[in-house]
C-alpha cells in the first residue's frame, strides 16, 4: 500500500539527475553524493517510497546541522582473510554501505565469503541497494542495519529495539535478483501514516499507543509491534547484535532518534554486510536456474483470491520498477513542494515534469 | 505452552544414558549415536519437547526402514579459505550438523568466518544444539535447515515451504548464550496439537484447513501460517535458498514429508552452518559484557502484565534447563509407553524413575 495523495510523475533519469545536483550543491563530495542519490532513487524506483526521495530534505538538513559529514574519510581495516571493518567517519550510510559491500565482495573473491562491519555510520536507507551488488558477481548478498528504537518489546509497555531490517538477495536465471528486504516490525511507520490518511483502521497486531497497548487507530500509534510477536523481536535482537555490538556502536534504546533528535548529533549507527560466493557450494548457473524454477512454482500455486497474484520476495518491487521506468516516478504534492523549495534555496533548477 | 498430560520425571543423566543405549543397540555407530542422543536430550532438557525424546522411536524406525544410514561415511571438501561442504551420506542430521559446525569453527579460526553446507542429510532436530558450539569458542553461530512443506504460501490455497527455522547464538558474559531458534511459521504443529488436547481455540493467524482457509479449530489445521504473513514466508524462502539450493538438494514442495513418506526413502535434506569470530570485529569480553547488559536492560523494561517476565530469546529455555537439571526431565505417559516398548524390543533396560 502506498500513499494515495495526488502525485505527478517524472522520468526516472531526470529524477536521478536532480537528486545528484541537490546533493552536490549541498556541499557533499562527489562519491557520497552519487552513491546516496542512487540509493534514494533506487528505492523510489522500486516503490519503496518510505526510503526514497522523501528523505532528501532531511538528509540535506542533517548535513547542514552537522550530523552527517559531507566529506568523510572512510577507513577500512581487514581483520582476517574474510572479515574487516569500515569506519564511516559519520558520512552517509548509503556511501559507506556500498563501499562496505564492495569490500565484502572482494574478501569473498579471495576467501569464499566476506563480512564487513561498519561503524560511525548514519541512516543508510533500504538494504536491497547493497545486497544487489553481490548478485552482480554471482554471490548472495546480506545487509543489516539497526535504527531508532520504535519496536515495542513483547509484554513491555515501551519500545526498545528498532525496526531492524533483514535483507538477503540472490541472483536468478531469467530476471532480477530474488530479494527479501523487510523490517522486523509487522508494518512500517510510513504505512501506518497511509492508513491514517485514508481513514482506515489498521490490521491487528501492528501498532500500540503510548502506554504500549495495541491500537488499530493509526493516529494513536507511537510504538510498532514486532512481526509475529516475540519472533520478530528475537530477529530484531539478532540484527542489533550484528550491527550494534560487533561494531562497538550503541545498541537498543541507546540509539538516537532519526527524526526527533537534534540534527547536530551524530547517529553512531552500525551496519553489517556480507557476500557469499555461490560457486564454492554449487555451480552458479544451476543455482540460478533452480531459484528461478522455485520462484515460478510458487507463483503458480492455486490462489485463494483469484485477482491477487501469489508472489515471492521482490515481486512487488519488480512490478513497481517496470512501471516507473516506463511511466516515471510519482512524487506526491507535499514531497514535491519540499523539493521545489529546497531547489530554490540551493539555487538549482527544480525537477520538471516531462511534457 | 507444553503438553499438559500426566508426566513422570527422570534424572537428566539417566535419560541421556538411556537414549545412547537405545541408539547403540539399534546398530547406530558410536559417534552418530552419541551426537544424536545428545541433541535430542539437549532439546528436551531445554523444554523443546517437540524436538526431543519423543522423536526416538521415529529415528529408530527410520534406521530400520533404511531412510537413515546408521554407519555413514561423512566426506568434507573445503572449497575456499572460509567455506566447504559436507556430504552426510544419509546419516543422522544431528551428527552431520555437529561435524559441520566444528568444521565451520575451524575455518573461522583461520579465515575469520566459516560456512559449511551439508548435503544428503536428514532431520537434525533443534538448531540451537549446533549454534551453541560456536559460542564455546567466542564465536557467533548460525544454523539453518529446511524441512517438510507445511507452510501455507500467502494468498495460496496450499503449502509449499517448510517451517524452516532461523537460529543464531552469541556468547554472553554472565550466563549461557543468547539464542534465537525459531521456526518461520507462527506456531509449531506440536503446539497446535497441545491446544487441541486442552480443548482451546487457537490464536489468530496460526493455522489453515485443507482448503488453505484460516481456522482456529486445532483439529482442522493441516497447513501452518507464516509468522507475520508474507514476512515469515520470505524468511523461510531465504532458509531454503541456503539449505536446499546451495547444497544441491531438493527445495520447497519437492522435499519429502518426515512422518508421512515411507521410512525407506532418503530425506535428501540440506543444512547450512556458520561461525563468525567475534574478535575480528570487537574485543570479545566487551562484546559479551555489552550483550549481557543489553539483555538485562530489556528484562527490566516495565511490564504490561506484571506477572509475566519480559524476556530475551533463550530465556524460556534457560528456565526449563534449570528446572529439569534440578528436578528431572518430564516424559508424558504416551511417550514413556513408546520408549518402554522400544526398550523391550531392543532388549535393554527401560528408563526408570528416580525413587
Amino acid at each position: 500500500m502506498r500513499a494515495q495523495q495526488e502525485a505527478l510523475r517524472f522520468p526516472a533519469d531526470a529524477v536521478y539527475d536532480f537528486v545528484e545536483r541537490v546533493f552536490l550543491r549541498a556541499g557533499i563530495e562527489e562519491s557520497s553524493a552519487r552513491l546516496t542519490a542512487r540509493g534514494l532513487w533506487f528505492a523510489s524506483l522500486r516503490g519503496v517510497d518510505s526510503h526514497g526521495l522523501r528523505l532528501i530534505p532531511h538528509y540535506v538538513r542533517a548535513v547542514q546541522g552537522g550530523r552527517i559529514n559531507p566529506r568523510p574519510s572512510f577507513r577500512f581495516e581487514q581483520s582476517s582473510p574474510s572479515t574487516g571493518w569500515l569506519d564511516a567517519d559519520h558520512g552517509f550510510g548509503h556511501a559507506a554501505g556500498i563501499r562496505a559491500m564492495h569490500l565484502a565482495i572482494d574478501l569473498a573473491g579471495e576467501a569464499g565469503s566476506g563480512h564487513v562491519s561498519v561503524r560511525n555510520s548514519s541512516h543508510c536507507g533500504a538494504m536491497a541497494y547493497f545486497a544487489f551488488e553481490a548478485c552482480k558477481e554471482d554471490m548472495i548478498g546480506t545487509a543489516y542495519t539497526h535504527g531508532t528504537p520504535k519496536m515495542r518489546t513483547p509484554n513491555a509497555t515501551t519500545t526498545f529495539l528498532g525496526t531492524n531490517p533483514v535483507c538477503l538477495a540472490a541472483p536468478m536465471a531469467a530476471e532480477g535478483p530474488f530479494c527479501y528486504d523487510g523490517a522486523t516490525t509487522q508494518i512500517s511507520a510510513n504505512k501506518i501514516r497511509v492508513y491514517g490518511e485514508q481513514g482506515l483502521e489498521l490490521p491487528p497486531l501492528c501498532g500500540a499507543d503510548e502506554q504500549g497497548n495495541e491500537t488499530r487507530v493509526p493516529e494513536q500509534v507511537v510504538q510498532l509491534l514486532p512481526m509475529g510477536g516475540y519472533k520478530g523481536f528475537g530477529i530484531a535482537m539478532i540484527v542489533d547484535i550484528l550491527c550494534g555490538l560487533l561494531s562497538g556502536m550503541p545498541a537498543g534504546d541507546s540509539i538516537s532518534d532519526m527524526f526527533n533528535d537534534p540534527l547536530s548529533e551524530k547517529r553512531l549507527l552500525g551496519q553489517f554486510y556480507g557476500a557469499l560466493r555461490i560457486d564454492v557450494f554449487e555451480e552458479p548457473e544451476r543455482f540460478k536456474a533452480r531459484l528461478q524454477d522455485l520462484a515460478e512454482r510458487i507463483r503458480r500455486q492455486p490462489r485463494r483470491d483469484p485477482d491477487t497474484p501469489v508472489q515471492v520476495p521482490g515481486d512487488p518491487e519488480k512490478a513497481f520498477q517496470a512501471d516507473r521506468e516506463a511511466n516515471g516516478i510519482p512524487i506526491i504534492e507535499r514531497d514535491l513542494a519540499q523539493l521545489d523549495s529546497l531547489a530554490e534555496e540551493l539555487g538549482i533548477e527544480p525537477l520538471r515534469r516531462a511534457d
